[in-house]
């Protein structure tokens, strides 16, 4: 079972989260629960450690935001053992959760369950932070944000789980984000790659590592919501399942956004071999994860314009390791908007399907909606739009390809 | 170095620390810095345990609790690497400070510097969390509050440190509180003796704890203030030392007082050997700390009456403990009365005169308050009134001593 910051945010709540975990113990199940932090508490230390230092050392960094799932697994104890359930908290150096050293970006490379499997089979709830773990040189990492899904995908793995409960705000997985859309549908089940593609252009149910997590590691994952009673279904939520599962395949699943990108324009670089390459290479280098890319011809002859986003979050590390690399690019200036959004259609459908991007681009300019980048895949297509148009496109293509609830 | 809660209140003032520790690195001194959590988070903390059980696990809570000093020791680091100067935290596991499985109050065994002395004769400055520690299952424990400067004691001792300098929001210690008597002087220097007793009878200033190790293991221990922009003079607050040390001895150091204890009477206990075991028993097997201790006569014959005070925030597990003793001690009844406070003079001048204690009772008694218990030591005499008069009678025995400034 894994509890989002919603789900924890404050000792009623996390008593709440104490009874529901209780009841799964009393139905004879053996339980391991992933906290998120409060809701907010990860943003307020984030903002400390930017307040000390807009480039903090990201060591330090994953020392200062980590604590706050230390406090919730604490207190989800407390509360367990106040309910009569006994239980314990492992740290991510406890259990231990071994993870690379790209502090802040981790990813979990092993977890040791043999002590926490002991503690289990003897009646112990386990209760694991998320987010966390240890790096090769003993220091405490992070995953980066919303990795305590993949944290409990990792675990559920680890333990060889019946099933990984996801707890959120949401009641499951919707063809779009109903704030936006109110007609939009719950899903009773979605394909790992739809799942994906969802989940990696912004659907914000659950985190992309944890979704390939899952699919690599076949772990049957459901998302379903913490504020509605707990009943007798044991899949009330969206099950996220292999393709064969999946029966009822339609063209399209949903319609995704993103407004934690940014785009950056490198203008007048080289237009020879290597270049593109050193631009690239110096944000890996950094830990960035680049998205869209476009290449335009520039206008004065030779040279080349590179547009690619960003997260919103790395933008300024951004900027910063290209200043840097200025010698090493030779370009003539580097610009940047904040203020775009990624819209995407997905579906497994899509791939017996042509047309899937005409019917998308055609809506959209039917509106009058610029598009400054796309990007597709085998089962999706994305846009880079100017950000104040979001929720117009949401609302467009969710109607476009039949998706609004009757 | 150790800084305390208002020295880390915020990122403003994280900074100013930072700035202080890059002063003693140019000056040539290699540093390790011991930080508390910033002013308010330890109780924000403490408050969520308590409200997610009264009796919560202490192994849990101390996970819960000892966040607060993880941010802030990676916040220093963040904030020191910002002004040039190297630095990395080392957490209570990482160092690691191995402490009793107390938890709460558990007390340090060792610590291992080998690898932070590497680091720092390597040019970085280890920023350490205090308060906290690693038991010997390997969970985290915490040294109770205020417990970061016996961290910062212990560190200084394991590092062979020259000096060990405690930034406090007070420039060094007074004759008492100057919030009290505006006449209190601050003293030059304090024998470890003075300090303990003043410290044990809750001046503040520092933890027992750091006094006993300090005097333990001869750690020149200088109390000086955060808020006092750094001059040359490299002893500008109250050092603490020897006896040997100390010239200027006078009758009285300081008058001290303490409002965090509250008063237990068993009363109707009967009166055969074995029966005092047994309260005092049961109430050191779940680690309260009783303090002053009276035994009455009772008016029932073959009975009698204990009383003693814990500390206040051991009320509530006193009196449960006492509750599931009731069979085997065999007492009438528990009262107990929190609105009480213990004044102390002390001074290492006392051994050698008589009267101390006669000027204090009748000081105390000429303005009608009345003394409910006493305790005494070689150096000390405290007395338990009632908690409304714990200015006035501060003021009255600060006069009496000859202590105000003229």
């Amino acid at each position: 079972m894994k509890f989002g910051g919603t789900s924890m945010a404050g000792i009623e709540r996390i008593r709440e989260v104490a009874s529901r975990v209780a009841g799964e113990v009393a139905r004879g199940n053996e339980v391991a629960v992933v906290v998120s932090a409060m809701a907010g508490e990860t943003d307020r230390l984030v903002g400390f450690a930017h307040a000390a230092s807009p480039l903090a050392d990201r060591a330090e960094y994953d020392v200062v935001v980590a604590s706050g799932e230390q406090i919730t697994a604490g207190l989800l104890a407390i509360a367990l053992q106040a309910a009569g359930v006994p239980a314990r908290s492992w740290l991510g150096w406890q259990l231990a959760v071994a993870t690379t050293g790209a502090h802040s970006t981790a990813r979990i490379e092993a977890v040791d369950t043999s002590a926490v499997l002991a503690s289990m089979a003897a009646g112990s709830v386990a209760v694991v932070p998320g987010f966390q773990g240890v790096g090769p040189d003993g220091r405490v990492t992070t995953l980066g944000r919303g990795g305590s899904d993949t944290s409990a995908v990792a675990l559920a793995a680890a333990l060889h789980a019946d099933r990984c409960d996801i707890y959120t705000d949401v009641d499951g997985v919707y063809t779009t984000d109903p704030r936006i859309v109110p007609r939009a549908r719950k899903l009773k089940r979605i394909t790992y790659e739809e799942m994906l593609e969802l989940a990696s252009v912004g659907a914000k149910v659950l985190q992309t590592r944890s979704v390939e997590l899952a699919m690599k590691e076949k772990v049957r994952v459901q998302v379903l919501s913490s504020f509605i009673p707990a009943g007798n279904d044991p899949e009330p939520g969206t099950m996220v399942v292999d393709e064969d599962e999946h029966v009822e395949q339609e063209l399209i699943a949903g319609v995704a956004y993103n407004r934690n990108e940014a785009k950056i324009t490198v203008a007048g670089v080289p237009d020879k071999p290597g270049v593109v390459a050193a631009i690239f290479g110096a944000l890996a280098d950094a830990q960035v994860n680049v998205d869209m890319i476009v290449q335009n011809i520039a206008y004065v002859a030779g040279t080349t314009d590179v547009t690619f986003t960003v997260p919103r979050t790395e933008l300024a590390l951004s900027e910063d390791v290209l200043a840097k690399a200025k010698g090493n690019i030779g370009y003539a200036s580097v610009t940047s908007d904040a203020a775009v959004a990624k819209i995407s259609v997905v579906g497994v459908g899509m791939r017996s399907h042509a047309g899937v991007a005409v019917t998308m681009f055609r809506a959209l300019g039917d509106r009058g909606i610029n598009i400054q980048a796309i990007t597709t895949s085998e089962i999706k297509v994305s846009v880079l739009i100017a950000e104040e148009y979001t929720e117009l496109a949401v609302r467009v293509l969710h109607t476009a390809y039949g998706l609004d609830a009757t």
